[in-house]
Order: structure tokens, then sequence, then C-alpha cells
């Protein structure tokens, strides 16, 4: 896809309910992405072609969702020089969602992964967003009505409780 | 200072220490940052007229250290649009760093804060350069570098290791 | 609400059927108080308002519930003089209760929040009375009746259990 | 001692080191306080005259600090009907300050302890003077006094940070 | 209930469906008890006098069941000269039982609990015959029988599975 | 020895630090031990041995320390009918004790291990002693005593703190 | 069984859901199994002499599954020379899986114990397997076999999820 | 190395004094080992190769060490079909090694990593040595004069500490 500028991965098709959430506010605020399924372990060598080639293709932020022992995110982060956001997705096998998350954030010193919380990949859509925004100003823009349609609602939500009566 | 595109800032000075790391990050790569101190909860108002006009002085990249209860990276996120990087400090009254990470990195939908490992600033300021680097040749050929060099260091160390004899 | 001396607030509408407990707890010991919504990361300027106010409006104690990264309490503690109630929330994006009670608890040395327990809503409405019971001999003997009816309802259930035939 | 609101109580000597916090910022704000050694474990009727006499001898605000099975603020809230606020104190046989925090706050429904941050025995100095603030207008200055002092230790560091050459 | 050597105790009924394990393992084994609600924070009184009568009434061992916040074993503990076992009760205001399990647990040197696992009020009931058994000859005989059923009931399914074709 | 009722077994020379508190305890309250290394996972055989010895050697109560994943007391508990008391140990290699903790009091149903807190060795001499009192009214005067002790040395702190200037 | 290397044994015949994935993934890569109950607790000599005897009857991997306090894996490893498999199975009496996990990876120096992920009997087939492949050429070949089908199932997945259209 | 079987890796120099007990009880087993630096994060290629080469090299077992967000071990495992033993470290940057044990343990169905404790390298030596005398009976006979050692320790000082007065 020409001008594709995000690129969201995710270790297995399972992910994908989590990781919709991220597709669909990039496209809300105008960004094409392209998806796939990437797994570190899996196709290891699938994951190694994919960061090497990644920047070369255009893209400029790289989404990564994994759960457990998440090592996709981060090795994808050792390959290329583009800004990884890791998404920690509580999985079936995953102990509560804490060794997704501690595998994707505690990387070393180096290879950092600019981690969201826990299956918050709508974040980590929004942050991709923010990253292209640095050069771009209509994004800047979009950016700024989403976060203005958030205040409405609450405080549409804020007038509506006011108006209980308890 | 003209052209500063990151700010750096923190909690408390005694987060020094560790945020310095960042700064020196970023000289090494060549992009130049202002430091300053910024409480979320001693100087609230502070914090809010520095996350409102971050944009408009040329900032780029907000990068804020906290520690325990930390609220300084989630609530600069929630004023600007800018990319936010939340370094987790493991301060003295922080309950072995957990407080820390859960608090700057469990942000709502809507708000994202791009976390990194407990104390890793240095990860804060090269993560920094990446978004930048979106809209900059010159400062990925840098963070290529800075990747190569990482790389050789492990190659001479692994040579080292692999003449001894155990 | 003239009188009105408790103002409850909370982060998202979702929080609603936990928060309702300290209102019918505070409805039952008779302290009048008003319900709103206030997001510290979707209104920050709104949460900064409130807090700036709420003394001046004539409130003596806040209550607030927020979950995940729950920085409401907090804040509004950062900015107000009056005692500042938290409770937190056990929301759908938290790790099992332990972002919401950390990023609340874990205030550094100067801002103080008053926390209670997970989804504890009922204590920080009584928790509320006590405090405004501490200038209102009426409210004293109302918080004392109510500790008594508690004490009365385990000893009926107790001697219905030591009725029981095992 | 007349004219004493606050009672500051700790399981052990071994907790005074914490607990001193409390009572200095209490002097500092111009708060009266008493001090002693409470131990819900190895003196429990003393713990029960204590917190049974608390409101009659005066007393508005307890403060109870205790580790490791922390029972003492609890003990006392389930007596008293005056606001207890409860430090969590990192004793030495304390699991990284986990047991302390847990049996402090998790109070159940009926009775609320005020928790405070672990090891936070001046936040709960702070706390006790801004219960007390509720109907004392002169309280409610000094601890506005302290906000603001607080506030200028910030934005004096920060200027000094502001000057570093990194 | 002459020649009534346990003594079950609970915080709430709701503990009942837990403790009930304890209940009737010990009529299993030919131990009578006692049963019955006693709360440490809602009858602090009831609490106190119950663990003052305990052993003059002929109880030898007690086992108390709580969850939360739960200070009932510890406090029966520090008042009566018995054995006091105590049931981490995963109740429904628990963080996944962890703070019923530390604040049972973590007890101060100088007064015991015999704690056992997470909702395993069988257990107590066992320990608790084991503890008589120490003068009861006839006792340890019941035990020993009991727990070679255990041996014969695995001893039974492994035969079962061993003859499972996969 | 003869008349010796209590065993103290450790599952290494490194655990006596923390294991003569109960050796010098029972000695206080006049109880006769006998000391010894058993490993569960170096030395099986003689564990199983032990275990299957003490109550025909007229042992009556076993106290069992160990650290990391601590098979120690679960393990004799499974073949003794005697009750079996067990002291997670903060080894060196233990994940600050937590594994210590869990692995000797989440034993499954039918085979309680009473467990004391982390290191807890005093009061499993305490408890020892406690289950022997029931069958012996001169160790029940003695304990009784002691909780006499404990209570009296606080008493004396609260006044020397009482009179201390703050 | 003639030629049977791998012995699969697990606490309860409630964990043979989990510890099925490891026999259908040894019978899939060719690798005959043996299925067993056999418990540390209550069959403590069944489980001493299957350790005892497994290798002279010519078993080479053992694969131990138990939950909450898990004693199996270690006990068995404590006995025999053989590679001990732990699978940790978060069975309903288990604290979310943390015991299940620590007592049975956490084993003291001397004696190890190959633990996989909560609940991964699979993959503790999967290791049997490449266990026994270090000198079985057939085996190394059915392993890489089933790599590869786990690569194609992913590439397939990759292939329709690129295909969505979002 | 002509005849080396096992390779022990590790992501940094750093690593080594945890490492090297492995490579010092391989020696004491009999068995060669080679020893290197190989970062996931740092040298991804090196590790690719590495992973790739081990196996027609003749290496029959990967022990692999690394702290933090560790993919290491993973990441070699998902290459090669050789067994892979991890060994979590707990290395500076780690909170307090949960995240290195949880990012090596929880791995995905089909990838298994053997797992020991934290820092348990002398163990990953043994387990190496256990795996490879499932098909070389000189090595068994080592590894069980090994186990009989460590016995015999035991019982040496077992009887020293029988001996002592307490």
């Amino acid at each position: 896809m020409e001008n594709t500028k995000v690129s969201v991965i995710m270790g297995s098709k399972s992910d994908l309910p989590v990781m919709q959430d991220a597709i669909e506010v990039l496209k809300y605020l105008g960004v094409t992405c392209e998806v796939s399924i990437v797994s570190a372990h899996r196709t290891p060598k699938r994951m190694f072609d994919f960061a090497e080639q990644a920047a070369s293709r255009g893209i400029k932020v790289i989404i990564a969702g994994a759960g457990g022992a998440a090592h996709l995110p981060g090795m994808v982060a050792s390959i290329t020089t583009l800004p990884v956001i890791g998404v920690p997705v509580k999985s079936s096998n995953s102990i509560d969602g804490w060794d997704s998350v501690l595998s994707i954030l505690q990387m070393p010193n180096g290879i950092p992964v600019a981690t969201v919380a826990l299956n918050a990949a709508k974040n980590a859509g929004i942050l991709a967003a923010q990253i292209l925004a640095t050069s771009d100003e209509a994004l800047v823009q979009r950016i700024q009505e989403f976060k203005d349609e958030l205040r409405e609602k609450v405080e549409e939500t804020a007038e509506e409780v006011e108006r209980l009566r308890f």
C-alpha cells in the first residue's frame, strides 16, 4: 500500500481482537496502516526480514502486540531503527498479564520499546499518530480534535450524572 | 534554546542522576534538549502551563521521569498532543518500582504514555531520537551508527570471553 | 446544593456502580453530597477548575474514585487543601487492581491521599462522615449508631450460625 | 496535654524513626499531638482501652503506624468513631512492605482506615491537619502556606537545574 | 457443648461455605467443634471476650477464617494462649487473596498464627486434629487412617489413568 | 535425648541463624528440642526416614525451616501424622521470600503445614509450645508469663516514648 | 510398555486435562510415553519408589505436573539422575499460578527441574522429545518438521489477515 | 573445540559471574563446553547465526543466561531444534528478577525453554549433563556421584549441628 506509514503486527491471530483497536483509531485519525501476523518464536526468519525491510518500505512506526513471554516488540526493535510501540496482550497463556508487560517493557539499555498499557492497542494507535504528527501539522490537528471529543464526551456524561437523583 | 526539540522533565531533582542518561544519549546522538523540574503534585499549575505551551515552543517530544505514584508523564500527556515518553524512576519511596511502573504504564484509552523500563532514561533518550528521526534522515543514520557500536562492543567482549580459559 | 459538604467525583461513568456505595452511605448518615464525572486525563482543565474551586464552594471533603493509572485523587489533592479520599476502582483495564491501588496510595511526601480498599467506596463515604464529624456531634452519634447496627447484624448471624447443625 | 487533638501511636518503638515525620509536620503546622506505643498484638487490652477512650479525651484524629501483619490501625478503627489514618511501616520482618500495605488498606466495608503510602508518616500528619482544618480556618491557611513552600522549593530547584550545563 | 475442644470462628457468614470444610473433616475425624461468627472489626468486644474465655471453656484449639485485611486470627492469638489456626479466605473484596494471606501469615514475633493455604479450611481442621492428637492416641489412629484413605484414592485413580489409552 | 518432644530441622546449615530463634524460645519456655539438618532435595532418604520415625521416637511436634522451592515441611507432613510447623526462610537464592512462603503455605487438601511468617522461627517455637500446652498446664502457665513479659516490655517503652519531647 | 522412554506423571487426576497436551504432542512426534498419577503428598512412598526405579525401567525423561505447593517435580528430581521436566499447573487451589510456578522453578543448587510455562504441558512434551533427540537423528527430523508446520500455520494466517479489509 | 557438546551463552559480559557456575559444574562433571556472549538485542544477527549453526557444529545442548526482558533463550529456542536451558539472571536493571523469570519461562506453545531458578546457572549445568547422560552411561555415573557428594555433605553438617549445644 502506497503511503502506508504504520505497520501493525502481532504474534498470533488470536491477538487480533485486541489489536483491532489500534487499526481502528489509526483509520479514524486518517493514518493508513498495514496489518500482519509475525511470530518471533514460530517465524523467526520472517520476523527478521520484516524488521530489516520495514524502514526501506517506507514504514515510519511499528506497532507490535504479543502476549506471555512476548519477544516480538523487543526483537523487532533490536533490528530496525524505527520506533517500535509494544502492546502487551493478556493472552490465555499469560499469568494475569504480568509476563506480557514485563517481557515487553523491561528492555535493556540501547534498545527501547515504547510500551503501552496491557491490551491498550488503541493507545498504541494514538501514539503512532502522535509520532507521525511530529512532522505533519494536519495530523496534529486531527489528534487535537480527537482529544477534544474525548473531553466533550466526559463533559456530557458529567452533565448526565449531575442530573441523576441518588 | 533555539532548535530544541526534546524536553526532559522530572518530578524532583532527586530523579536527575537517573534522568541524566537521557540527556547524555540525546547529546551523543546530536539532539538538543532542555532540562527542568516539573512536579505534577507540588507544582500542578507549572505542570499545566508547561504541557500547554510545549508544542508552541517548538518541542516535538517530551521525556518525563517520576517515581512512586508517578502522575507527571500521564498528566502532561493529557494536556499536550505531543508524544510523551515516561521513565518510571525507582525512587526511595517506591515499592520496588512497581508503583512507578504501573502508574505510568497503565494509562486509560485515549491518552498514551510511551513507557520505558524502570530507570531506563537512556532508552527514553534513544526513543525520542527515533521519533524525531521519522522525519530526519541524518538522525536515522546516527541512530544506525549507535546501534552498530552497541553490536561491535558485544562482539569485542564476545571475543574476549571466548579467549578466557575456565 | 446548599450545605453540600462532600463532593463525590470519578474518572468515568463506568465507575458509578462502584462509587454509588459512597453516595448511599453518606445519604444514610445524613450527609449531603454532590456527584460528578471529572477525568484527570480527558478533562484536565475541568479537573483543575474543580479542585481549585471546591473549598470556596463550601465543600469540606472530596471523594475521588478512579482505576488503572488512577491520577484523579492525587492530582485533585495536589491543587486543593481539602482532605481527599481516594477509591481505587478495579476497572476493566486494570491489572487485578494493583495499578489502581498503587497509583492512588503511593503519593509523594507533601500531598496525602486518604486511600481506602479496592472498590471500597462505602468506606470512603463513612470516612468522609467521620471527618465531618470531627466538628459535628450529631454526626458522631449517627456514625456510632451505624457501627452499632454493624455489630448487631453480626450478632444476629452469629446466633443463626450457632443454631445450625453441621 | 490540653488541647491535644491528634494521637500518634505505633506498634513498636522501632517504628518511631518513621513515625517521627508525622510528629514533626504536625508541630510545623501548629497542631499539638500526643505520642505513644500501643501494640495490637502484645498489648491488646491497652489498645482496646486506648481506642475506646480517645474520643472522650478530646482526640479528634488518630494516626497509627504498624508493619508486617499490621492490625493496629484497623483494630483501633473498629472500636472508635474517630477517623483513623494508617501508616504502613516497612519493618524488618515485612515482605517488601506488601504485608504492611495490604493489612492496613484492605479493610472490610463498614470500618475504613485512611491509608497513606508506605512509610509516609509525613503525609499522615498533613492529612490529620487537613481533617482538623475542615473546622479551623487558621489551619487551612497554614496548610496553604505549607503547600506554597513545597511549590517554591520545586521552582527553586527547577531554576537551578535549568542553569546546569549538561 | 460438653467436650468441645475445637472452636471454628469466622469473620462473616459469607465465609461459611469455605469454613464448612473444617467442620466436616473434624466431624469425620471424630472431633467435636463449635461454630460461630466473630468479627474483629464489627464486633471487637465480642472477639475480645471470645478469645479471653475460650481456654477456660475447655477449648484447646481455635480455627479462625477471615478475608481481606484479615485481623481475626491474629487478634484472637494476641489474647489467648491457645494455638490459633488461621484460614485466609479469598473473599469478594480481596485482591486475589494476597491481602488475606499476608495479613494472617505475617504476624510479629511473639504472637504466632498457624496459617494454612488460601481457602484451605479442610487443612485447618486436620491440623487441629493433629494438635489434639499430640495427647490422644486414638485420634492419631484416625488421622493415620485418613491419610491411608488419601493414599488409596490416589492409587485407585493411578490405576484408572494407567489403563487409559491416549 | 529423653523427653525431647520437639524436633527442629532445616534444609541447610545456612538456615541455622534464622532457626536458632526457635531453639532459644523453646529453651526459654522449658521445652526440650533436638536440632538437625535434613534436606528434602539432597537427602531425600534421610528425610523419609526422619519423618517416618519421628513419632515413634516420642517427638510430638516438628518445626521445619527451608527456603526457595521449600519442600521440606510439606514432604515431612506428607509422611508423618505429627503436626508440622513450616518456617519460610528468606535464603539467598529466594525471590524476596515469595517462593519460600508459597511453597510451604500452599499445601493441597489433606496435608496441612502450620506456616508462620517469613523467617519467624521464634513464632514457630512458641507455636510448638502452644501445641504441647494443650495437654500440659504448667506449660500454659509459662506461655502466659511469656505473653505477660511481651506486654510489660511494650508498656515500658510506651512510658519511655510518652516522656520524650518532640 | 517396551521402549517407553518418557514417563508423564501428575499429582492428581484433575491435572490430566492440562497434562494431556504433553501426551498428545509426544505421540505426534512418535515418542512412546507412559502416564500415571503420583502424588508427592498423598503417596510419598509411591513417589519415592517411582523416582528410584524410573531409570532402571528404561525411562530417559520424566515429565511431572503439579499445582499449588507443587513438590512432585522437585522431589522426583532429588531422587533420580534423569532429567525432570516440571509443568506448573494452575489448579483450583493455586494463587493465580504463582505458587505452582515458584515451588517448581526455584529449586536449590544441585537439583535442577527443567520448568516450562504455567500449564504448558505441550512444551514439556516437545522438550522431552528434544532431549531424546540429542541421540536420535530421526527424532531431530520430526521435531524440525513440527517446527516447520508451526511456521507454515503462522504464514497462512498472516496471508489471511493481510487480505482482511479493516 | 572438538567434542564440545554444550554451549554456554549469555546476553552480556556482566552475566558472567552468575553463568560461571554452569561452566564449573560442567567441567566438574567432565563435560566440555564453549562460552560466548550473544546478545539477542544488540547482536540479533549473531544470535540468529549462532542458533542456526549450533546443531551442525555438534552442539547438543544450549545454556542461555539473560536478565530483564530476557529474550535470548526463547529466541535461540525458536531457531534451533536443540534443547535450550534458560537461566534468568537478576541483573541490575531487573525488577527483583521477576522480569527475567517471566520472559524466559512463559514461552508460547511450540517453543519450550527449560527454565531453571533465578541465577541458578549451576543447575543449568547439571541439567545439561543430565540431558547428555540420556545417551552416556559414564556420565550418569558421574552425576550419581555428584548427587552422593551433595548427600554426604548434608550428612556431615547434620552431624556437626547435632553435636552443637544450644
